[in-house]
């Protein structure tokens, strides 16, 4: 089974020309508390474990799709190179949803995160993509179809479809039909995302081929899907009880055995970069002085905080190079 | 069973008073190939598996010990407190081989490994004080029994009673009688390793602390027995045929997994300094250019390289601050 087969299914028989001038959507950025960490099918972006994120309130993708003379990217106002791997990315994406070529389309998308924040703009990104697609074809689709098909662009867009707390089930499927993301119903006014801003470092692998080395080699890895099974639930309950200290904990050690089964793998994958290791060692003293902060991580050398409008102000005095997000900005997620 | 009674189940009828006027004896240190990481029992210092290692040539403890009005611990020509940590570590560990409190010894220990190379002195200081505790006793214990007895006062002294490669035993036995270490007969004269100098940093947790805090809230570490069996195993058959490819990936893939561990402790074990990543990335690079150069790493932010002859002037060249050490220097271990 393909890519094009699993859209197909969901799609079903539903538009595939345009019902009207241009489709827009808005989608965040998300940051996993428990990661996706490894594929169970590489073509679909099926993952070996479940996980569960945390939108970014207005961070994230504002994207407009319309038909045109040929394709088109335009990446917060620059035009792409056809042959850019972004653009080849994207192009690959929208044929999964036009019959032929006849079809061309210009993507033009503003994404309004920081690079130096280190904050994968792909997720959010394909979840635009797919929204602003679902609005051009007037397909209507529910957000649990609108998850698989965003999942095909990049596996973590599946979180982006919607705000707030994301659970993206592993599921069993090969066709990947019941791998989707879903709302938690739950909001936390009080919590902050805090992103470190670190100069660029070294160009390290692509996360994609990072998370199949690991796969491959890493002797650790084998006890990374009980781990991450046993720490949603754990976020989970911490998210019922707005307990900042069970969440902020049990994503820590989620993106550090994250990053150790990384380390475990041949040859070694190292995001880190020195100034990582002082922001961690900064966390961990401030902790010791009892502020209720943690962190958590992706593939790259970026550290990003975990903590509560009572911690806000220490934590900007600690770091005075952050930009804190508040997910949930406007109360309930929409 | 405690310590006192492993120690007599070995000693047996031996004698507990002196038979001449000071034993003297030398220890070499060693650096695990497959590491020593997680206890089955504290007391003992029986380990959760076997581990392999290398001794450092002439780098070692030199050891006197004769009887005297009171306990003494002279380290490096500098006598110890009788409440410094040190001195309390190793009168306990005398106390095992004394009958009552009537005999007094003291101890002239000097250690020639340099402080800033990060590597345990504890190993070799207690493989030579029960090398040394031997030749005053009269005991002409096997190394089998000394490597026994030298375990109980730290789990790596077990592999510094001979030199060479030495392959420590797990073992079963509840009184550890069977974990011990034995030498592998072969030889490697053109095996090389690297002492990185790196100045001091902060100071982490000890490593009896570290690899219990692993053992009980590290998930990964599940994984972690199997890989150090299927390791040692690699490194036995990389020094049967010589090949430092082997012996190198292994031993750096094992000394990264074991920090991999620490990292998904709770709360995060993290010995790494800004220059330890620095070192890392400058031996991958070197990799790329085909050196055959790969690290080890202990409980500490130090790095180790692997080569052999062929590639130690490229290897000076590129770490000035270098000590290298020749672990067959005299062709046969004795």
């Amino acid at each position: 089974l393909n890519r094009f087969e699993a859209a197909r299914h969901v799609l079903d028989g539903t538009a595939r020309e345009p019902q009207r001038e241009q489709g827009c959507a808005f989608a965040p950025s998300n940051i996993a508390l428990c990661k996706y960490w490894g594929k169970r099918n590489e073509e679909l972006n099926l993952p070996v474990t479940s996980s569960l994120s945390i939108s970014l309130g207005d961070l994230g993708a504002h994207t407009t799709v319309k038909p045109a003379e040929k394709d088109r990217l335009i990446l917060n106002g620059r035009e792409l190179a056809a042959n850019d791997k972004i653009s080849e990315r994207a192009f690959a994406f929208i044929d999964l949803f036009r019959t032929g070529t006849a079809l061309r389309l210009e993507i033009d998308s503003t994404i309004n995160i920081p690079v130096a924040a280190g904050v994968a703009s792909s997720a959010a990104g394909f979840a635009a993509l797919t929204l602003a697609l679902d609005d051009l074809f007037g397909w209507n689709l529910a957000p649990r179809q609108l998850s698989i098909l965003a999942r095909m662009g990049s596996g973590s867009a599946a979180r982006s479809i919607t705000p707030g707390f994301m659970l993206w089930h592993a599921g069993n499927d090969e066709q990947g039909m019941d791998s989707y993301a879903e709302p938690i119903q739950e909001t936390w006014p009080t919590l902050r995302i805090g992103l470190v801003l670190l100069c660029e470092g070294e160009k390290a692998i692509g996360s994609r081929e990072a998370m199949k080395r690991t796969r491959g080699t890493s002797a650790l890895y084998q006890a990374w899907p009980r781990k991450v099974y046993e720490d949603i639930t754990a976020v989970r309950h911490a998210i019922e009880t707005r307990d900042i200290d069970i969440l902020g904990r049990t994503a820590e050690s989620n993106a550090l055995a994250m990053h150790a089964t990384m380390l475990d793998s041949w040859p070694p994958v190292l995001y880190w970069q020195a100034e990582t290791i002082e922001v961690l060692r900064k966390v961990w003293a401030l902790r010791e002085e009892d502020l209720s902060l943690y962190i958590t991580m992706d593939a790259g050398p970026n550290v990003k905080l975990l903590f509560t409008e009572a911690d806000a102000s220490a934590v900007s005095e600690a770091f005075p190079n952050i930009q804190i997000v508040t997910p949930f900005a406007n109360g309930d997620p929409d």
